[in-house]
């Protein structure tokens, strides 16, 4: 038990979280823009906790705030990390599983690809990533888990906005998830946390 | 010194790098899309050994690759990260550094932004990134850290390719460059080390 730290985190989200609009968090402070190494590592070590039992053999994450979070986490699953990545690049492998995202707060559909031979069906996934709110993001990463014939063990993420569908949408195909924080709501441009 | 380490990226890069065309090098397996979190842990303490009479009190990158070899480094240097954004994002602050890049590799010009109150005047910078070309990128960097009034105590990188004009223009600007590794050339297809 890490309670400390996720103490930490959540006092954080608090005092540095500034909400915009109706359900923006900006969380550039620590998480999306600035990291703090020291509290990736807290959460880390807590996927790793809530996680230990599940056998991971790879991270899987999404380009680019999931990065941070992956990396310093698979330190200690020690296994690899792969990262969809959001747009057609050039140097990307021509053989990828790919998927379709709608984000909400971009207001628009992109793809996310990852390159066939870093999902092989024996691959025991954990994904993680900074917010859940819709669920968009982490359906299309189950999706590519599922192309590949790997399986999807558990999905971890930082701050849940838990307001909104998405921790619904995974609990009912019965995915393991696990949510650090869980914000109940905004109120007055505060955030609530469950 | 770290010689082992060094060696096991040079490996890398010759046993795993595979060349794409005229001048681009594919390191998927390890740096870019799958990431081996124990090689970013060699690559990480040796730029902390390269650059640690520096008093770094600031990681820059930029995303999405850089962030992964950044926030590694960071652990070392026990600092914080702050990745430059290269879209338009809902999220960013308003009050940002901006400037622009081009890139060879997608053959167009991008903006990159850092939100003015994660660079202050009194910030010794250090810019890590995993490739240099043609120094776009890095340039781009030190100009966000220029406007901010911070200093750019050096620059690290995984892979440089020699080639190409990116080490010679930091260089001519007194920055203390270190690339881990450099390409001297691509031969019929296979990577030659410098």
């Amino acid at each position: 038990m890490v309670v400390y730290e996720l103490e930490l985190l959540k006092n954080r989200i608090l005092t540095e979280g500034s909400v915009k609009g109706e359900d923006i968090l900006k969380v550039d402070m620590f998480l999306n823009h600035q990291l703090d190494v020291e509290l990736l590592n807290a959460i880390g070590k807590e996927f790793k906790e809530r996680f230990t039992e599940k056998g991971i053999t790879k991270i899987l994450t999404i380009e680019a705030s999931g990065i941070a979070i992956a990396v310093i986490a698979a330190q200690y699953f020690n296994v690899p990390v792969v990262f969809a990545k959001k747009v057609a690049s050039q140097n990307l492998d021509n053989e990828t599983y790919e998927s379709s995202v709608y984000s909400f707060t971009k207001q628009r559909e992109y793809k996310i690809r990852v390159a066939k031979k870093y999902l092989n069906k024996e691959d025991k996934i954990l994904i993680l990533d900074d917010f859940l709110a819709n669920g968009r993001a982490a359906l299309g990463l189950m999706d590519l888990v599922e192309q590949s014939g790997a399986s999807t063990e558990g999905i971890g993420i930082v701050i849940e906005k838990g307001f909104q569908e998405g921790g619904q949408i995974l609990k009912d195909k019965n995915i393991h998830l696990e949510s650090l924080a869980v914000i109940e709501k905004f109120e007055n441009g505060k955030v609530v946390l469950r």
